[in-house]
């Protein structure tokens, strides 16, 4: 099967959009099969971009059922667009197959075409290659979405005294990884794309959580302290926290295998969570209480941002870190013995 | 070195661009460090999308220098932004590397930025990952350019009668991979951006030739074939490719290791190419001549785009084929005598 035969065969989507998408109707639309795709960005948003490796063995094992594997590919993607709070409009995919099984590609385009559809974002172009056959599985991914102009939330706008939110539920993708059980959220993230485009007019700033919160709110205190010339902190309650651990991580609890407090630590640094962590200032907690029953997600209040001068109050806090962590019993945990940071690429 | 090290001692290009780049002076622009980058399109064009896999041991050799694997990876994408007639804008860069090695990254980030440099194509995000030992280094580009709305050259829109043009010489790169001997084009490919943007005015069609002319030129009879509704052919001299063999292979003929015939043969079916194959009308040759002068860039007509009745006048053409080649004599191959086609992807 040569790649024309693939892409016809297994990448021209139409058995799955039913309505043609409406951003390609305009005239200068190319899709899959020239040598680059066109398309019109439409009138008063911005455009944004966000690209991805995903490997087997690093991100997905070869075990995992090829649709989950099509779904994480891309669901992971819309969890970067959804943090800017922008709607996806389309996607390139470039996939390495060392060995071609065409049950297995049958599987992986229902996977990724589902949640394509279901998110109106469209391919529009990619690459297939057949590399030796001793190398892993796998794919490149760029989404492109629309925000409208200048309203991208971004993670360097973070202000003195917001309250940090975080939706869904932490720890049990960080759990199933280590203990290798069964996880539906390790393994069909649902990128928060609903709320991201809810946040535009609410949150100061987002980021989504991929490789763990300690690390990913780290980032959104990093930048932001840049933005505000000014290093900023933020505190955070385990008691919060506490209240959205996954269900998982919250049964170790009850049968007493761990203590409240290590629920906290290993919620914050689980990472393939794929929620949104963002901050908003006080004024805002009815809305987003509110946000929270409309999209009957939820979300909530772990901690606020603080300034310097509060951060020296803590007792031992060392300001090289910019995250101080309070126990279920509201006692500040030394920085040694701190969560540990999410994933590290190198 | 964590992600973010990497990122800013590798792949904040500012060293290169000397000039805030003119599309990027917009007030929403976010670069690298947040969930995704965010730019405004300028108006009245068309965004032109291009996404390459290029991997170790398939399109690059691990004892090529950085360098020129840094320059190669980009190059490609940039000629099928050049093939469409737009002008690159920007890029993201995702790249896998089992093991981490500083000075081959210096090296790398030297070739890609300086092609990016030279082209005005920005880097605005990306991914670095690290694979299991064992696995190729490979790396995944989306480039997007802009063309001027409507403008975009395509596949599939060569007309009948239209004279079918290439670029440059053809043939080096795949003896280069072959006899494995040194070959700058093959290491270094300049992505024709100047001559494609010059083409919009100029070309019906054009295709960038990467798998090699006998397979791309196929592609663009495809699938203008599907877009007139009838199936058109290109009858090809070998007489006229014979004036465009690379360097190498043109000495293979002089010193009598091949015949002209042979040698055009190998010259059409090399790939990694990255010249454009384009059609225009007959009217235009004294334009595309000046063109070339202009460029300093050969541009010869190889051939002509013909109608299936015409096709049947060629003695023993068997029209499951849409190319007739015809010998340095004048005379048609038989299918079977056919140079092969390019590369394969499975």
């Amino acid at each position: 099967m040569n790649e024309f035969d693939v892409i016809k065969t297994f990448f021209k989507e139409s058995r799955f959009f039913t309505n043609p998408h409406k951003i390609f109707k305009c005239k200068s639309f190319v899709g899959i099969g020239d040598d680059a795709s066109v398309f019109s960005p439409p009138k008063g948003f911005d455009l944004v971009v966000s690209s991805d490796l995903l490997i087997e063995g690093t991100h997905f094992r070869s075990d995992h059922t090829p649709e989950s594997i099509g779904h994480k590919v891309l669901a992971v993607n819309l969890s970067d667009i959804a943090a800017m709070g922008a709607e996806p409009l389309c996607f390139t995919l470039s996939v390495n197959m060392p060995k071609f099984d065409s049950n297995w590609l049958y599987g992986f385009c229902d996977g990724i075409f589902n949640i394509a559809n279901e998110t109106s974002c469209k391919l529009i172009g990619g690459d297939t290659v057949k590399s030796k056959e001793n190398a892993p599985m796998f794919f490149g991914i760029t989404v492109i979405g629309i925000v409208p102009s200048g309203k991208a939330l971004k993670r360097k706008s973070m202000k003195l005294n917001d309250d940090i939110w975080i939706s869904g539920a932490l720890g049990d993708p960080g759990e199933a990884i280590k203990n290798n059980f069964f996880c539906e959220k390790l393994l069909t993230p649902q990128p928060r794309l609903a709320l991201g485009k809810k946040l535009l007019e609410i949150a100061n700033s987002a980021i989504d959580v991929s490789d763990g919160l300690s690390s990913d709110l780290s980032h959104l205190l990093e930048e932001s302290s840049k933005n505000l010339k000014k290093k900023i902190f933020a505190s955070i309650d385990f008691l919060s926290v506490a209240s959205c651990l996954g269900p998982c991580l919250f049964t170790n609890y009850l049968k007493n295998k761990l203590s409240l407090d290590e629920c906290c630590s290993l919620a914050v640094s689980s990472g393939d969570e794929y929620e949104l962590c963002f901050s908003a200032r006080k004024g805002l907690r009815k809305t987003i209480k509110s946000l929270s029953l409309e999209l009957n997600l939820p979300l909530t209040r772990i901690g606020e941002v603080i300034c310097e001068r509060e951060s020296e109050k803590i007792p031992g806090f060392n300001i090289k870190k910019n995250i101080i962590w309070k126990n279920t019993k509201g006692l500040p945990l030394k920085p040694e013995n701190y969560p540990p940071d999410g994933f590290k690429h190198f």
